[in-house]
């Protein structure tokens, strides 16, 4: 009886689907050719990890093959492939999944330009098109830059908002995550003065609930989740404004009721501290700078970048296309590799 | 005809009081009797450092002596004054200037009480009275709860507005100050919305220009001035907010043509990585959290709180009364010394 159920399971559509996604693969976004991403997914294809790891490359064949060039490879080739089940999955080979979306003639390597803000464009287009098929298991971006993307026409503040758009969803969140501190954002690239104005506790409600979803996906059976006030000392009980009040603390409540273990509003200048220092597993931030101020000062070079409440996994380096150091071999890769490291622990 | 100059000079009254002032005399208030003021007071005066300086506590002295004996300390005696001028400033005697604002009888440790915000609030006063005769020539305050403070009738929102108010103050800015970063805030005890709503370009440039004389005190030449935006990514042009365009640019303009070495608006979640890595030295924050976040999670343990536009030099320490761990013994006393020894610094 058991056997029979099992193996009608396996003739079926939906397991075929769910077999490939067993085999962990993960989707690895070229970003924005002029920047620094090519070089750094080659240099992190150096690394032990990597090579167990199923992994493709959505992007030019020709760049990577430029990049690849100039930072001297031999220990493993480039695959030029056009689907995913070409891949040719063994440690001494990267494959790419070739868009030619850049025309080498006119490529212009370390600047703004929208021939590359588009075919970073197109990279995610690509990538969301193959997680819907299940042909990758999750996305993990390289940088794209905002401004060529805006200047090819694509009208985003950024991959979130982009993958946001392409998938239609409505509620998600971005995380920066170390292993040593974790900050979820009620809202991120908005003026600060529409942040407070907008700040609603159906919104703090539901990201709290993300911030809980993402650390129960690492394995964290009960996490402890901090949730920032928004004005000095959360406001000394409305003294110093009453957003915590009218707001927050309601959010807490609610959740708390839900069955959540979380505290707050506390004090956004010392909150992240007790985090760091092991109180709490998750911190919710109420606007952008809030979370990415603590984090960015710890200088942890291997931040992550998460976007929750996509109906795939996605995760990204923290850095820029830094455009700087572009194309000079120099650029870390320790970002990349934790970025492909927490995809493959969230798919898992 | 010079010896007559100086003679005539040294023999005026303002000399008189410059010579008091050239020796340095660095008065503590004793802050909350209720919290941790009076044992890290204690704690520092093991402080080789502090047995060189001259120094008088303003404060209860019977308040002081149960300290002392709860402390068991053999190697130093306290030497209950009612003047300054009465100091017997040698290194195994501690002077307290005896105010006697607490009956020990109703003397209440450890607890939020209007006796002791109302103790604390008359040995400012007193400071300040000593200050203006030139009797000490800097003021370090330990700490005052804000809750007692009100419930006796003092409605300030700390040191720094009760100072301000008591010496008719109107430009004035807080600094956290550590050796590896030090930040200065445009606003700090006011609802973030309101933050935002008065950020303007005259304020800013003051507080560039309080940050320059600052840092200059310091003995710092040519001080390099950091001015954070206000929006993420300091505004993106425009796209994230008006701020950074409308009022922060035009005073780092102004600043700047005035000769002051400053740059910004930088994107605030960046902008305290390069000041800590040694690009500026000192970031001008436009707000509350914004500057106390950076500078918390980096738990420095020694930082010191300075009010800079006062007509006279104020340091603090940069922790609470601590009324949870007041009384036994148990309290740090590297803020305190730290927040001595830049008051020392500054006056000298």
């Amino acid at each position: 009886m058991r056997m029979q159920y099992i193996k009608r399971l396996n003739s079926s559509v939906t397991d075929k689907k769910r077999m490939k996604r067993n085999k962990t693969v993960i989707g690895i976004t070229m970003g924005d050719p002029s920047g620094i991403g090519p070089e750094v997914i080659l240099k992190s294809f150096y690394n032990r990890f990597f090579k167990k790891t199923d992994i493709v490359v959505i992007g030019d064949f020709n760049i990577m093959k430029a990049a690849y060039n100039l930072l001297k490879i031999s220990s493993f080739r480039l695959n030029r492939i056009v689907r995913s089940a070409d891949a040719c999955l063994n440690p001494e080979t990267l494959n790419i999944i070739d868009l030619q979306a850049i025309d080498m003639d006119k490529f212009q390597p370390c600047k703004v330009n929208a021939r590359s803000g588009n075919a970073a464009f197109e990279y995610i287009r690509e990538a969301v098109k193959l997680i819907e098929r299940n042909e990758i298991s999750a996305i993990v971006t390289a940088p794209l830059n905002k401004e060529a993307l805006n200047l090819a026409g694509h009208r985003y503040q950024g991959h979130t908002e982009l993958l946001a758009s392409l998938t239609g969803t409505k509620d998600y969140a971005m995380v920066l995550y170390d292993k040593k501190l974790s900050v979820i954002h009620v809202s991120t690239h908005v003026p600060l003065l529409e942040a407070i104005k907008g700040l609603k506790r159906e919104r703090i409600e539901k990201v709290i609930f993300m911030a809980y979803d993402f650390m129960k996906m690492l394995g964290n059976k009960e996490p402890r989740i901090a949730v920032a006030g928004i004005n000095p000392h959360a406001g000394e009980k409305g003294l110093f404004g009453s957003e915590e009040i009218q707001e927050i603390t309601p959010a807490v409540i609610n959740a708390n009721m839900k069955g959540i273990n979380v505290s707050g509003p506390l004090s956004p200048d010392t909150v992240f501290l007790k985090a760091l220092n092991g109180s709490y597993d998750i911190v919710v931030a109420m606007y952008h700078d809030q979370g990415h101020i603590p984090v960015k000062i710890m200088g942890f070079s291997n931040g992550v970048n998460v976007t929750v409440g996509l109906p795939f996994i996605r995760t990204s380096v923290d850095h820029g296309t830094a455009f700087d150091i572009a194309w000079q071999g120099k650029a870390g890769e320790g970002s990349m590799v934790e970025a492909v490291r927490l995809a493959l622990k969230l798919a898992g």
